[in-house]
């Protein structure tokens, strides 16, 4: 996923162009009453990260009786779906909502927020972030900047991405055309395949010209409304290089640690309320969008292979290594927190989600 | 899990008895201000369940300025540890914080709202309420009490259990003495165990003194503290009886609607976020907890061999067909949304989450 595809795609690109140059509304103040800005990386209306968005939003209106209004703004409005971070930190919006790891250039560590390729589910990143000491991390990695993030939803799991051909060993993403943005596509680029980065509005056309032979995206529920099934028929699973995607509620400290203690608290449990929500949204709409895709669509659902699962293990692995050597001291401080976790909840996972879901698989009868 | 456990075991059974007659404090409405009182079902401080529902608390209070104060009641100090159901009913408390399936007898569908044997994940759970018209069938469960609920926290995936012997075959559960109450109890009675409910503070002597050859209770986090590895070395796993326990914030619907709409705002969505933080509590703290039982305490994990967790399915299965034949037409209506969910999320399970932690453990060098 990355918020670029969707402006396109939501026919929003040429705002997205003009937007950035759009005037700033001014915080409003007016007899205890605050209205904030928030900028997303999303088109407007683009189900379960847009418009949930706009419930945190509501949520927050709602629980202080009006006294905190967050006008939301969708990517390409007041700046380009990129922008959240250079808003926040230069004041044009005083909150943001957005992918973390749309900030690596400005801290690496950001990713691991959101998903790294082998990394954490987004119940293993809540878990991380609440329990693990990913939010002390977290606040080291942004405080620096003025700014300051609470998790605010995810996408959970990810799917592996639509193929026009079957990839039957590593050898099949050799020269591969492929489009996957950040760590993920460079997991793929140490494989042999030709990593590319369109916007959302431009895949669907490349993959029907040829110019490419796969590309990924979400997962079924937001996946389905784009058509890719139309031209690339293989829908491979599982997704390694997004498997939870973790969304930030981004915002100035100094604004936040101004608010009266009762508006700080009510935007801490909305965050925390979109992460259950937002997440139960894409988890509870997928099951039912797969089975259209597979029954209505004649969609082929396809496992990677062992091996080419192995070899993307490794690449990623790699690539973690190569973050690790090169990273900032504070973003070093969040993958090494990160990795610990993640060795530790792996071992548990093993046997309690993984291993139910496994057992729950045997072949017995149940109602249903 | 089972609360009347947790009142032995911290002690309070004392209080647990006595507490029901204690008197009870009226609610205090005084310049907008109102005082809630909420009953729990747990022993004051557990870890997880009580501290949630304290947070959950604190969080409301802290959202309102003060305006909505929650008082909460560890088992036993206001009605004992099932009373919630009738304490909100009655009025004896505005609210509870307790586990649905408590309340079977009143509601055999409130079981689905918990956890039922080889039923959802606690991620599934959610994703079945928020949009899989799970609330829908809750409140139409609920409403004709007088009630309504919100799910607010979950345990996740909880343990098989302790035993004294190894578990080899469905042979070795016939006469076996083990304690697991409800539904995953009445599973075990099919195979020919004879299944005990002792409260919690005796369970640990009746393990020492050979009256019973096992126990379930929760996970690693809160079964670390219990000690029963010194009784029982073999730590089973998946728990297939509850897979995601779910607890519930339940009201009086009346007086909820008649909370101005900010606090009631507030009321659902610290519910919510409870639903985040505490179950990534017990997901967080139970990697660390299994660390140290295998480690320090040198604990036996054990898998349920395949033919055995068939038997658990099997017998599942005809538990779960006896409760829709049995069921009243509300209790009815919620078990067949839920089965209906349950195959559609399976199908999206078994190809996100499930196969992504599969592939994760496949053997690749990765830092940590």
């Amino acid at each position: 996923m990355e918020r670029r595809r969707f402006i396109k795609t939501a026919g929003l690109g040429a705002v997205a162009a003009a937007g950035a140059a759009a005037s700033f509304p001014k915080v409003a103040i007016s007899q205890g009453r605050v209205e904030w800005r928030m900028v997303t990386g999303w088109p407007k209306g683009l189900p379960g990260l847009h418009t949930g968005a706009e419930r945190f939003a509501q949520r927050v209106g709602d629980m202080s009786g009006g006294r905190l209004t967050i006008k939301v703004f969708a990517a390409g409005e007041l700046v380009p779906a990129f922008g959240g971070w250079d808003a926040v930190v230069s004041g044009s919006a005083e909150m943001a909502h957005d992918a973390p790891y749309y900030h690596i250039s400005k801290a690496v560590g950001a990713a691991f927020f959101s998903a790294v390729p082998f990394g954490l589910t987004a119940t293993e990143t809540s878990a991380w972030i609440n329990f693990g000491g990913g939010q002390e991390v977290w606040d080291k990695l942004y405080n620096p900047f003025g700014l300051m993030a609470l998790h605010g939803g995810s996408t959970g799991v990810q799917m592996g991405g639509w193929f026009r051909k079957e990839i039957k060993s590593v050898d099949d993403l050799k020269g591969l055309k492929f489009r996957m943005p950040g760590q993920g596509g460079q997991v793929l680029t140490k494989l042999g395949a030709t990593v590319v980065n369109l916007p959302g509005g431009e895949i669907f056309p490349a993959l029907q010209s040829g110019a490419i032979d796969g590309t990924e995206w979400v997962g079924p529920y937001n996946d389905l409304a784009l058509g890719f099934y139309k031209v690339a028929p293989y829908y491979y699973w599982p997704g390694f290089h997004e498997p939870g995607t973790t969304l930030q509620v981004m915002m100035s400290k100094a604004k936040f640690e101004a608010l009266p203690k009762d508006l700080q608290a009510i935007i801490r449990s909305a965050a925390a309320a979109e992460m259950d929500v937002m997440t139960s949204e894409f988890n509870g709409k997928s099951g039912p969008a797969l089975n259209e895709l597979i029954t209505k669509h004649r969609v082929q659902l396809r496992q990677f292979p062992r091996d080419v699962l192995i070899a993307f293990g490794t690449a990623s692995g790699e690539v973690m290594q190569e973050v690790l050597d090169k990273a900032d001291p504070n973003s070093k401080a969040v993958a090494v927190s990160f990795l610990k976790f993640r060795k530790e909840i792996m071992a548990y996972s093993r046997i309690s989600d993984l291993a139910y879901m496994q057992a729950r698989l045997l072949s017995f009868k149940y109602p249903g």
